[in-house]
């Protein structure tokens, strides 16, 4: 899927010139669907004493929808014991509510190329959301501004095996709050063209999403395409605020797709054992999702889990241990079992730095993310330090990791090519391969190459500079943004759209809070 | 299970007193039963195509057994076409004499709680094996000498996770080459208690370890028992040398187990395909079976594959790649069908640091080895620079993690405990469970706990220095040695190791080839 993106929006001698110099092939890997079986670590006695429990909670204990007068309406007329803000959702209502919602969701990219499936055996891969802090090896830990946005949007774009371009990258933290989402939401749609995702933190910005979208892809296709997958958080424990509550209900009822995710620090947001969690987030789950099929029958909706465990010493959050993978998988059973599209999972990790913790918890939580059978995996590249910094370095270094995951998730091949009996017959036994017909014909392909990491002999390396991990990502993340160039887009599009943004601002004060 | 070891083999006011201040808790996880299911990536057609194709590589290519007539006689004898060094074995031959190989292993250790099982459901974890060099964060990269082999023996004994002392934890190279197995053998037998390996470079240095076994066991009971587990490398492509054969007989005969193991750069000693690979392993592990099953009927033997990928540009070994991944998934199903134990992975990097490199690749090698079912996990920590080098500060952050596999592999408990209704209850929507009945009762063991990795808040961690892993590794390494008590050990029993090492010290000269 090779494209040359050397088009720019504008014309002009010099800027051709330069563009035509700088071009490079921006090759983006399709969505992975996977050719290996998902690890399943909960037998079928569990998951059934997990989801009896869970609509126990439901029934017994309930949700809260707070501030959410027209939720607790719509609770009611579908049959739940409305008490005050507590819902009690009686046995099996949850359930049967969520049945409506789509398997599998189709989020389009406005470059039909990028468009990308999300559910079944997929897997849509996209980058770090939300820290406030950026690092980079030349300039440390600094608060994230908007043209640290835009770079990690241009990375984003240009990383072979990152299929979506995300929502908050970072908080431009240099933009007022209520003005930030105009200028992400014009990054994305103008930097890159790939699929991303819309604001959450008012409904009035989820509006505003739905309304840049429209500009971008045209009303009709809005209305009848999903273009945006937001991300909506379940203040946990079963706590569904109206600020959340608000958005998805904008986009529910737009079409668009919206992640309902319990938010879960193990221990302090959720019981500390596994069962106990798993038992919690389906709860939450089921009444998210439900909620969403009583605002808009059929909306599309993903069954989300964020769940980390916790440093009881610090009350640190932890990332890349064993119990947050065993409730990923766990998730992703009864995610299955609920017959919707799974997102956890990302390259988590609690260091400080880009060093070999943050890699062991990253490679962890990458893994069991493959292996758990998530369809949309947010986070899959540039976090650090428990999601308060998107990090240069690691963005590169984690994003080449991803290849690995599409060559894990392709499975083995084994057509005749593949079995390499020629191969066998000719070498035999004490020979060597490097030189033989088989090799040559499939050298090229055989193996997943890395973008970043060493494979010299030491003493290269050495001569080199005996550069580590960090500083060879920083070298391809400097080279990445000297070489990036604007994916093509109608001059006449993006001119309204930058109206639009200026328009919004120019109607409201700025505020920071 | 912890045990006290402050008692020391040898008394003496001041030595005794010693041992009393620095008396240490040493506790030593048991090796893991898993309780979760392996991946199988293969599916059933795959693998019968791979069997077929292994009994073809055997037939009609054949495999050769170099300088080593009695080999050949044995061979012949079972019925297998030998023509000069070349042994063609008929369809079926060498699964069926694999046959009687034993599915499950008992290692004894000189300390009885430390014995392992190796084979079914269990996974038994080793330290690197073979590095000529050593790496410390201060003193750099350098050849390995004895004083490095003490304490990479030291930190085996010492770490939790760590089931088995290992071999050739470096190289001692400043030991003569003829010699070095017998400072190696006396210091897994006197530092540690955990079981160890037997020396495979020549046939008499594998008699010395019976030999020095029978000290240390009695005569009766290695006669009686596998008490040493040693690694017979296939020299890839289906070649098996006389010196590694040698030693694999001389074991066997003794009823010593060993890991016949084909070690493999993809694309250079096999063909560039997994399937190739898988087609080449497979055929190589059942010759070397069943030879050993020839030299001895119920010789314990391991089905091993080191397998790696190849850089294609300089030739380099990777690691931590997708495609040894797919081949040690693979293979680890083919030694199941086949009813042997399973030796493969480990935290395998080509990095030359223990940087994030050395840490994704690791952490990939290390999760892929869980969930393979491998059952004897050779370089499970400190392993860097492609097995070149054995670094201290690699091999306690490796250890660390490999705690995590023990969580991962015990499943997730579901009993009324493990399900926390009451905690959903007593908590309910909107609270928090860091107080709760539920969490008190249980947070001292819900979670998996590093002993090097950092979970402080920033500000903290910057106070402290702002150290990176490598900073945090070298703080263990130092304090772990410091803490190191040998040990208990019978003083009649050292006496009469240390008298065996120097009269075989003094009957040979000084040999470095």
């Amino acid at each position: 899927m090779d494209e040359v993106v050397g088009r720019r929006g504008r014309s002009g001698g010099g800027a051709a010139r330069r563009a035509e110099r700088t071009a490079v092939h921006i090759e983006t890997a399709r969505f992975i669907e996977r050719n290996i079986p998902n690890l399943e670590i909960l037998n079928e006695e569990a998951l059934a004493i997990i989801e009896h429990n869970a609509e126990t909670v439901l029934q017994e204990i309930g949700v809260n929808f707070v501030e959410n007068p027209a939720a607790l309406e719509l609770w009611r007329a579908a049959g739940a014991d409305v008490q005050g803000e507590r819902v009690r959702i009686p046995r099996g209502l949850a359930r049967q509510l969520c049945a409506t919602a789509p398997g599998r969701i189709v989020q389009h990219a406005r470059n039909p190329e990028r468009t990308v499936e999300i559910g079944g055996r997929s897997l849509v891969l996209a980058p770090v959301y939300g820290p406030p802090f950026v690092r980079d090896a030349k300039g440390g830990r600094r608060y994230a501004t908007i043209e640290d946005f835009r770079n990690f949007v241009k990375l984003g774009y240009m990383s072979k095996w990152l299929h979506h371009s995300g929502g908050t990258v970072c908080e431009p933290t240099d933009v007022p709050v209520n003005k930030r989402h105009l200028d992400m939401l014009l990054a994305h749609m103008t930097l890159s063209d790939k699929p991303y995702m819309g604001s959450v933190t008012e409904p009035s910005r989820a509006a505003d999403s739905v309304e840049m979208s429209k500009i971008l892809f045209g009303d009709d296709f809005v209305d009848q395409n999903t273009v945006m997958t937001s991300l909506i958080n379940i203040n946990s424990p079963m706590t569904f605020d109206s600020v959340m509550m608000g958005a998805l209900e904008v986009y529910a009822k737009a079409n668009q797709a919206c992640i309902v995710s319990p938010f879960i620090v193990g221990g302090a947001m959720a019981p500390v054992t596994v069962a106990g969690t798993l038992t919690q987030v389906l709860a939450e789950v089921l009444a998210g999702v439900a909620y969403s099929q009583l605002v808009r029958k059929g909306a599309p909706v993903i069954f989300g889990a964020f769940v980390t465990s916790i440093d009881m010493n610090s009350g640190a959050p932890t990332f890349g241990t064993p119990e947050a993978s065993q409730i990923t998988y766990g998730a992703g059973q009864l995610a299955r079992r609920l017959g919707l599209p799974y997102r956890s999972a990302g390259a988590f990790c609690g260091s400080k730095l880009p060093d070999a913790q943050a890699a062991y918890e990253s490679a962890n939580s990458l893994n069991m993310g493959l292996l758990s059978g998530v369809n949309f995996m947010l986070h899959a590249c540039g976090w650090l330090e428990g999601g308060l910094v998107s990090s240069y370095e690691k963005f590169v270094m984690d994003a080449d990791q991803l290849g690995i995951l599409h060559r894990m998730a392709a499975g083995v091949a084994i057509d005749e090519n593949a079995q390499g009996m020629d191969a066998i017959r000719e070498v035999g036994p004490g020979g060597h391969y490097l030189g033989c017909a088989h090799t040559q014909a499939n050298f090229k392909s055989a193996f997943w190459r890395t973008e970043v990491l060493d494979y010299k002999p030491f003493e290269t390396w050495e001569e080199e500079g005996a550069r580590d991990t960090v500083a060879l990502a920083a070298a391809r993340v400097e080279k990445m943004l000297a070489d990036y160039v604007k994916p093509a887009i109608d001059p006449g599009t993006e001119e309204a759209l930058k109206d639009y943004v200026a328009r919004k601002k120019a109607s409201m004060a700025d505020s920071f809070l």
